[in-house]
């Protein structure tokens, strides 16, 4: 097999490992945890959806790829629930060491494409990523809310670390952001926070 | 809320479901059968990444739109196994009515895209739909021989039978048959078919 194909097909072979990384949020029929592969897939399928309610335009082939490889650097540095300080403290160094590594799998012009646009998701730098991260928030808001609020009260998070941590999402989407207050007013007025 | 963000969410939290429909193919570390939402996230990425290997030039965000919505319709109608004739028969019908009811959810124009999107999918009546069908009959190719063929000998699946399915692969990139047809020929040699 010819170099070129056959890192691109080691890559596609490593990232399976993404099914088997479980975040905190749970299915919203509340069955068992979900997986980075399915949250990239559920947050692809939002943009698709919702890229309407984008603050500026954006290009939604870039904003698509960004919350499909998003994830991927879980695979080695694990999920960090967003809700745990002390492990989000040398989150960025482990991802980072991890983004080399994965990425770096593939031939050296995807590796670098794939890569910078992993660092534009972090740093929320452009509309794209604003808007690719405004729905990576939504989404597990939106689960536990269908989900009776299970991650929220198994981990004791009170409706105010819940606006903190999630206010950015106005940044890439004020209408999306509206949507997120009801949502989490709703919880608390259930019980769910 | 208004109606269009409202019927927008109600399609997004109806295919949460897809985490829950079973495919025959098992993740590469045989731990378990892979499921739709994973998937298609997985052939999302393959198009991402192999995209260079179409036979005709692509439009990269119609193919993945494509592949993130293509098995949504399996939420009702079940996911039928490549190699089961009988189940095969009906499948149509069952699929199309399925496609009708969860496209269905979306506002009006989203619905029409959606379903006219997945109709030319199951087609391969445009270079786009050709190539995206294509990666979604080589992955169970790939998993499968990964996975030391479990599910191909589970089923008594025969060399012969695997070509005979797959061989539309070629319409949609030549060099993607090529890899598929050594993929297989070397697990036919190791005992896998």
């Amino acid at each position: 097999m010819e170099g070129r194909l056959e890192r691109q097909l080691q890559f596609l072979i490593e990232i399976d490992k993404a099914k088997n990384v479980l975040r905190q949020s749970v299915l919203t029929d509340k069955s068992r945890r979900e997986n980075d592969a399915e949250h990239s897939w559920h947050l692809a399928v939002m943009a698709l959806v919702l890229h309407e309610y984008a603050n500026e335009p954006v290009d939604l082939l870039r904003v698509i790829k960004m919350l499909l490889i998003h994830d991927l650097v879980e695979i080695d540095a694990g999920d960090t629930f967003a809700y745990d300080e002390a492990g989000r403290r040398d989150q960025k160094e482990r991802e980072k060491a991890a983004a080399q590594r994965i990425f770096g799998l593939l031939p050296k012009d995807q590796a670098e494409e794939l890569e910078a646009l992993w660092q534009e998701f972090e740093e929320r730098s452009t509309a794209d990523a604003r808007f690719a991260a405004a729905l990576d928030r939504l989404h597990p808001i939106l689960l536990n809310f269908y989900a009776q609020g299970v991650t929220w009260r198994k981990h004791g998070v009170s409706k105010e670390q819940v606006m903190a941590r999630n206010r950015h999402i106005e940044e890439g989407s004020t209408a999306l952001w509206e949507l997120g207050k009801r949502v989490i007013d709703e919880a608390a007025a259930r019980g769910y926070l």
